[in-house]
């Protein structure tokens, strides 16, 4: 179904399940076990949901990838891989009441099963019990940089609900963004997975510059493929970005190069919100021949590129081989 | 304008505020600080409307005021009393979210002024740099109290959710949903203070309890002046329980004593959703006449009783006598 690079293996996160396969079933008892609510039933009912609809689970096993490479033998990376996924789940249940999506992992969304009220509060609930689980790890310095990233992806999702249907919206800001709804939780899971396992600081770096590189990469990829990928492919309905007037990069590569006519067109359909049938269309034709979806391509190569170079110092080690065909499995799917 | 126990002073949190207006100052300076956004101006511009509105503080003056009692010298109680501040400001945004509230300390509310999305992620944003906060203070014990109290909180609410249209709501569950909105942010407010300060466990359980009781008496009277309040003595609109179709105390303590006519009134209007011009006025007569009002105005002053207790295991200190006060105030409101 997707596009494959002939140099990376079919899926590298299903090596990394396959490597971690004990340690996985460990966080999804834990991640089972804390979801659950002894007050009140539809907090699990609505968890359960999001949860059994099958993500891919990748933050977590970043958190077990990089505890192995460093050697860890502990068992405090179990509670902080549940963490990540736990503060991952409650995100995405306050996006899909923020885009007021309707479809998520190819399902429908608890907004929309249920209510945007339940949504927003048991993702308040499952924030809480990441928050739970961090404090029982008993390490400052991992709290520190998972509250850093809350407030990072926080910040990053507010950022890009006024840089919506803005057409001054320029890289560095689009940057940030990204950041926020995808790359600060990846270093974050890579960086705590150092810090647990007590390597020294420039592979505590390595992990974030990894995740962080990794995230952009990913984020990329998927902004591309909301114009030229398919609803299979990506789990959800295409042209979610361009409907809800988010200025991605694609759309900011064409805007550069955009004529009079063309910048017209965009004003429109993202400024002013005025969409007609065939826009989409039309938005993909400009968006291939202006270049924007090659030049969106070539960026997420140059950052999957990134993280695969952060990796270099980090100890020889098969999971480390496998983060980095990660790196280039994320943007083989827009390749 | 409120009703008054002869036996207490006007306003305790007044003579709190004038104690602990040092403190106060710097806890504001703090919030002001965090509560902005290198990257997102729209975090502040709805974090200034709410906090600007001048709500009382009293979680944080809890905070302050228990570290005091217990002869705390340093300044990290600062940082918690700013650390509980962001989190009810927090759960403040989400609520109306979630309530649909149109009105909040007297002013239109930040969903109304400018949207959910907003709201819900400038919560977030706040609860994220709460969080940061406290990871500052170095002080395990305490990220554990907070982590405990924010998962009580959003269970609580979601709680709220399914008890709400639903008459066989009993006290245990309305129990159960008031500490989360209230008793579970005020009993870490004050057991925080004490463990900042490190007091006796004794001493730091007392702090729990007053907190935890004090809460409960504030927000059954709060649940009270829903239906014999004034818009004005409030801040919100009267009746908007009932027409969110909440089960509070006063309704569970009539529908104890309601005749099958009355009983079918609660049922249209609570269970159904049907209300018709007057339904509110009769409820109230209702509310009246069976002494459910009476029996959960008992209820709040055995609370604010409770609360007192707890009081007299700790040093004895000016801001003790404040906070016996206090107690008292807050169910005065509906004597």
């Amino acid at each position: 179904m997707n596009a494959m690079n002939k140099k990376v293996p079919l899926r590298p996160q299903d090596d990394l399940a396959d490597a971690l396969v004990a340690e996985m079933a460990a966080v999804n008892v834990l991640i089972r076990e804390r979801m659950a609510s002894k007050h009140a039933p539809r907090i699990p009912e609505v968890t359960a949901h999001l949860v059994e609809a099958g993500g891919k689970r990748l933050r977590p096993m970043l958190t077990l990838a990089a505890a192995r490479i460093c050697g860890y033998e502990g068992d405090h990376h179990i509670k902080l891989a549940a963490t990540v996924e736990f503060i991952h789940t409650a995100t995405l249940l306050h996006d899909d009441v923020v885009d007021e999506s309707s479809q998520r992992r190819g399902r429908p969304t608890a907004n929309l099963l249920w209510d945007n009220k339940s949504s927003v509060l048991v993702g308040d609930y499952l924030f809480s019990r990441s928050f739970q689980l961090m404090v029982e790890t008993g390490t400052l310095r991992v709290l520190d940089i998972l509250a850093n990233a809350s407030a990072t992806i926080a910040e990053g999702e507010v950022l890009q609900l006024t840089a919506a249907q803005d057409l001054k919206t320029d890289e560095a800001i689009y940057l940030q963004v990204v950041r926020g709804k995808t790359a600060a939780l990846f270093a974050a899971a890579c960086e705590v997975g150092g810090v647990i396992a007590g390597a020294p600081e420039d592979q505590v770096r390595a992990f974030y510059d990894y995740g962080d590189a990794l995230g952009i990469a990913f984020q990329i990829a998927d902004d591309l493929l909301d114009y030229s990928g398919t609803s299979a492919q990506i789990g959800k309905n295409t042209g979610d970005d361009f409907r809800e007037r988010k200025v991605t990069l694609p759309v900011i590569k064409a805007l550069a190069k955009a004529t009079t006519e063309e910048r017209a067109f965009w004003t429109r359909v993202i400024e002013k919100g005025d969409q007609r049938d065939g826009d989409l269309d039309h938005a993909i034709k400009l968006l291939t021949e202006t270049g924007g979806l090659q030049a969106a391509r070539d960026e997420a190569f140059v950052w999957a590129e990134k993280a695969r170079d952060a990796l270099s110092i980090l100890p020889d080690h098969a999971l480390r081989q496998t983060l980095c065909d990660l790196a280039d499995y994320v943007v083989s799917r827009v390749n």
